[in-house]
């Protein structure tokens, strides 16, 4: 083995900026953490990644010379393989910047980019609950939903990189789910962090006409201070709202993940992303709901399974993006 | 090139049994087509197979020994690459039958057995409008909906061969639609064969309840007896009924090849199927609703087709398992 034998992971998301030290068997050696980046220009955030990269080599007893490639996360559309950003809401900027070639340059260390969801999906594959099993697909739930794909080991990326946008999947073409895509029955529409205020709006009114209790959860003044904690210690709770609004997105979860095992047969589904940290029923539930509906034989030749990575999946992912 | 230059594609359907020749460019250069299977076991049916085969080779002045392999196209589940039968409601008999070994050993040819969906995916590929898109989604619209996917040249099976299963998509979780699967909302429950019936009795009501003429096209007693054939005749007359049923299902298959769109970033989908045969614009207004949903500029990057093989996508789908 060579002596560059380590890779590094960026996670360059909209308020935190993480760079970590990657050994060949996926274990995290050193890990630098900042959170001062947002509102800058792109030369300062690059600056901000590079001082990141170091320190983390540095908590591992490292240089430069040991890093054989540096995996950065965008947290938006990306060009691949040329790593140019194309757009993003979650980070002032990056509008067809070079992110790729730049931090290369900087770094002097071959460097690639890619947004979180591939990169997730990735590490998933390599590291975390889908290890091992092909084709496997990740979906991820959280302010909105996302995935990535991996056939024959690499990630499946489509004729031109968006394929897995398993959230604008329209699955309830006559529902009342509205997504920011201006699209109606979106997945993403209907059972995510943004489909929250309005989903418990709606599911409060019919509460009340049904003579159950439509309050909302202790601690939340309206219906769009909802959000994913929330909802969590409202279900712990037993706040019938919340319990109302979790089975609806995992019913449409679960809706999600059956079509996408009718198209793509995986041997897995990984489910990964914030609203996840819901009670172990949400998963259950949207599992069921995905079994129910195909049937016992089919669902005997699917997985589904919780991602592993927690916090270490941007950084294993984005390290991931070179082979070890 | 050695002397065994052609392939032979036979097409076990439900009613119709044909063998043709084709040569490396996709050539049919023989064709042998009988009707007489339907009901008899599968010895005779095998006998059936194998008389036309020869048949075939000798129009196309060819002999056993030019053949390097037959592949056969069957209208059901099929283990692949095993060959042998699971289910299929179109032909009598045939469940656990090995298909693929019984036909090689008659004939001292090697022999490759698949579903229709996935060999006509190919034909289209290789011959037809698909012709070097890659990937590439083939959706047939008929009696049900079904479908393939090609990545990197070669047909996509998923774990355990039942991908491309785009009739099972649930597109209308809220809607009326029923499937035979059992499911609400499914593409196939929704704009097919099978759905035409129980929406011409719904949308009349609902022209009815407008003040429009709900009336079926002339030559239709009833709802049930609506097909593909009847609808297409109404359409030419400008029948109301006809019309908007035309109109919703185009809705549909335009949400349907959207969801293909987010999961797959094909290069191409390519349509084919009986009810394709419904006039233009229904085609036309497929493409439109999916262009519509995606926007302008993801639509840039996906073609929908018309299928160009006709009534040759079965004999050079089956043949086409085997590599020119």
């Amino acid at each position: 083995m060579g002596k560059a034998r380590y890779r590094i992971g960026v996670d360059l998301g909209g308020t935190k900026l993480a760079a970590g030290v990657v050994d060949p068997e996926g274990n995290i050696l050193g890990e630098a953490v900042t959170y001062d980046h947002r509102g800058l220009g792109e030369e300062a955030v690059l600056a901000l990644m590079e001082r990141n990269v170091d320190a983390a080599l540095a908590q591992a007893g490292a240089g430069r010379a040991d890093a054989k490639g540096v995996g950065v996360l965008f947290p938006g559309h990306i060009r691949w393989p040329e790593g140019v950003t194309l757009t993003t809401s979650n980070l002032p900027g990056f509008k067809g910047f070079p992110l790729r070639e730049r931090m290369e340059a900087r770094l002097g260390i071959p460097c690639l980019a890619d947004n979180d969801a591939n990169a997730q999906t990735l590490g998933e594959y390599r590291y975390g609950a889908g290890r091992g099993l092909d084709p496997l697909v990740f979906l991820t739930v959280s302010t909105g939903i996302g995935g990535g794909i991996v056939i024959d080991g690499k990630l499946y990326r489509g004729f031109t990189g968006t394929a897995g946008e398993f959230g604008h999947m329209i699955v309830d073409a006559s529902g009342d789910g509205r997504c920011t895509c201006g699209n109606s029955g979106c997945l993403m529409g209907v059972a995510s962090g943004l489909a929250l205020p309005e989903t418990a709006r709606r599911l409060a009114g019919r509460l009340e006409r049904e003579g159950a209790c439509p309050d909302l959860p202790g601690g939340c003044s309206d219906f769009s201070a909802l959000d994913g904690a929330l909802l969590a210690a409202g279900c712990a709770d037993e706040n019938e709202l919340c319990r109302a609004v979790v089975d609806e997105f995992a019913r449409y979860l679960g809706i999600g993940m059956y079509n996408v095992f009718q198209v793509l047969n995986p041997r897995a589904i990984v489910l990964g992303g914030g609203l996840l940290n819901l009670p172990d029923y949400f998963f259950d539930a949207a599992a069921s709901t995905c079994r129910g509906l195909a049937g016992p034989m089919m669902y005997d030749r699917l997985e589904i399974k919780r991602g592993a990575l927690g916090g270490r999946a941007a950084i294993l992912g984005a390290a991931a993006l070179f082979e070890a």
